[in-house]
């Protein structure tokens, strides 16, 4: 069983950064860091002196399909070595150090790596291990330092969580998405003409009726109306449907079955 | 053993949106999930007819001390009476359906979420059960539809990962954190007076010891070496650092141990 939706082999979104886990302890970490990888597009892991050696069987299994990220991933016994061939080296970082760092958020590091990435330039993210975090000469191989604004009373971020988090944005900062779209399938939003159309149909029936018999509060009723229609976009779909139901309803009761 | 940084137990950043988790299959989720929401702050969880029945003992394993956020949840036998108190209901949904329906990306529907808020409504976001998602009928007794921007090559998404994304983003929604700063601790930032004090002490020193021979290249390699100092921000500390290194290299060879 894989989790994949489709069937082919993932292919790294190139540039992109490098992923590189740092001493990591457990492999279920390790597999599931290459899912939320997966997620979010990115392709490159690196492990350094990982604590239980590798390959490790439970990291395939946590992976849910993103089996080819672990196949391809390199193992470095330093980070210096895992850095060497990158020009430009992230590290997150939860907790304030007494170094002189420049420090960015998720966003702001993510939007860097795109800019670093169009120039031609090599880069990578370090994450550390599960218990400590990096220590304090892991943090001298990187340029820059990457905190997360998140809950400070409540800073342990699994490992897959802060990959996830980081490529997510790294993933955002090329996304043109826009934030809010109506979904209309074969349908199309309705023109207002379209909407007046079903409008004069309801009122005349509101007025058969009798619903609309006070002709003091009448146009003020008909303008309630027509502002609770107007709230949400309405489809020329939905309105084929609202003017059936106003059909239907002014033939009055007992016609169902 | 608990993963918390202090401790106190969790408090309610309230006014926040209530995570309500679908028919949840695998108690490890609903703890890494309750984890996850400690993380952004989030921490009113409700359940929909979780699979194996509630309370499970691994659930508080992987919540890495979010115990209080378990502790809290409520159970509920159907989504509609999940969100029975809730003024605004978001759901999750990783494709699109063949519905009509306002579908915003997480950064949009955080947004959305933190004005509701503001006016004193009652938000909910609903998260599917892990191979299924969620139903049609599930979407139906939701508002909006949110949907990642995320790789549409593998959309296989961890809930408690989906969990991590909206509430990070609800916490970025409300956090003002500089994309970058510089971390200087005890330290400032070097004015110009105090940069060009080093630089002079520099080339007096290459001066000194010949570096600066040339008399046709000498300002122009002196405009190089400004601007390199010039290119990252020193610190005063960092200043004093390098004056001690100029300093103490002047000196010449062989004086160390």
């Amino acid at each position: 069983m894989t989790g994949r939706d489709g069937g082919a082999p993932l292919q790294p979104r190139d540039p992109s950064p490098v992923i590189i886990l740092v001493r990591p302890q457990l492999a279920e970490n390790i597999g599931s860091t290459a899912r939320a990888m997966a997620n979010c597009g990115l392709f490159h892991l690196r492990l350094v002196s990982p604590r239980d050696g590798w390959p490790q069987d439970r990291a395939w299994r946590t992976a849910s399909g993103a089996d080819n990220i672990l196949d391809s991933l390199t193992v470095h016994e330093t980070v210096e070595d895992a850095v060497a061939d990158l020009h430009r080296v992230f590290a997150t970082c939860p907790r304030p150090r007494h170094i002189v760092k420049t420090i960015m958020t998720a966003r702001g590091a993510a939007a860097d790596i795109v800019l670093a990435c169009e120039r031609g330039l090599k880069t990578g993210i370090l994450f550390g291990p599960e218990r400590a975090g990096l220590d304090n000469d892991d943090m001298a191989c990187a340029d820059t330092l990457v905190r997360y604004p998140l809950n400070p009373d409540f800073m342990s971020l699994n490992v897959s969580q802060a990959v996830m988090v980081m490529g997510y944005e790294w993933w955002m900062a090329q996304d043109a998405t826009p934030s809010r779209q109506l979904m209309t399938n074969e349908s199309h939003v309705a023109t207002k003409g379209e909407l007046n159309n079903f409008l004069r149909h309801l009122v005349r029936e509101l007025d058969e009726c009798g619903f609309l018999r006070n002709e003091q509060k009448r146009s003020g009723m008909i303008r309630n109306i027509r502002h609770f229609f107007l709230r949400g976009e309405v489809t020329e779909q939905e309105l084929r449907t609202l003017h059936g139901i106003v059909h239907e309803l002014s033939r009055g009761r007992g016609r169902g079955r």
